[in-house]
């Protein structure tokens, strides 16, 4: 696809997909752009417009046949494939994305957990045992990692980072509170938990009241 | 405030707020609207648009005062204020959060934790002491809880929440990976730690490549 579509908008698929699965496990059948900008907190012409960027897919008045859409949106966020995953830093944050067991349901497999703490190398969590850090490098030259999950300390982050950078991971999904620095091709999604109280301020104390 | 601010705009207030607590302390004094919508992955004119909802604050072709934009928007938020949290379900999510030392930094502060397995009760994190669940209603109806963090499984969650909006908390973030039915006056964040690995997909696999 030569065409760049915003940020915002990728910023919205993962929603659309959340909310179409659900609907076609509910058994609905249509659902209107009206419908949809509910959910999303948006506007129904914010909605056609998105799925415009994707060239459309739904007829005027009818609103969205929901299978279609959902399959569509899952083609284009390339949803249906398997991703081999690793967990590195295997602390309460580590073991605790390891434990959700929704992310293997989507295609996101994980293979291994890493940590220099010697307590908790040797455990095994929801079947996936953690291996000793100094191993990462060794186990990425032997296996495809496609993602790895950053739950390192910030001290650790970059250095991590530059490891699974050199050792061939496409994408991090970055917990530590630390903006990593790496090359153009790896892909880094950060997580920053703290936006979400911070918008809980905003509505409890801020200029919402 | 009487003027309705669109959800996006709010959504993007908290990044604002954390690059330009950056910026402060690195002793950065002005920024362009420029600037910030690299940061954000936005547009300039989206910038100045977000900051005309709050009345502006700028001036064309000077850029932002990094000190001064950073206390209007911290006072639009409501932070700078302290806010009472609990953690409700500490398992490992919600220990995680317990240790998280930056939530303290702004304002939110935690005071209690809950659980219902025998196992945890009792035990200190981060110097907190995990209580009962059994306790929860007694312990809401003698302390002034702000927000709640649900961080227990699933099918405990809606009770947990209906607990929470009775004993007079307002607002809480929720980690279940559940939609919440609750009346109006309470505030509900969601936490859909999925949607960082669907965006993921996109860009290794999707429609961006």
């Amino acid at each position: 696809m030569s065409q760049k579509i915003s940020k915002a908008v990728i910023a919205r698929l993962p929603k659309y997909y959340r909310y179409l699965n659900k609907m076609k496990e509910q058994g609905i059948e249509r659902v209107s752009s009206e419908e949809l900008s509910h959910l999303l907190n948006s506007t129904a012409s914010q909605v056609r417009q998105d799925f415009n960027n994707f060239g459309g897919f739904g007829q005027q008045g009818y609103g969205y046949n929901v299978k279609e859409l959902f399959s569509q949106i899952e083609r284009i966020l390339g949803l249906g494939s398997s991703y081999n995953t690793i967990i590195v830093g295997s602390g309460n944050i580590g073991q605790a994305l390891a434990n959700y067991k929704n992310f293997e349901n989507y295609g996101f497999k994980l293979i291994a957990m890493f940590d220099l703490n010697p307590k908790l190398v040797g455990l095994n969590v929801n079947g996936v045992e953690i291996l000793d850090v100094e191993k990462l490098q060794e186990f990425l030259s032997k296996n495809s990692v496609d993602i790895a999950y950053i739950c390192t300390g910030e001290h650790s982050a970059q250095k991590t980072a530059e490891i699974l950078e050199k050792g061939g991971v496409k994408g991090i999904w970055n917990f530590a509170p630390v903006d990593l620095e790496l090359g153009e091709n790896i892909i880094v999604e950060n997580v920053h938990l703290i936006e979400g109280l911070i918008t809980m301020s905003y509505y409890l104390n801020g200029e919402a009241r």
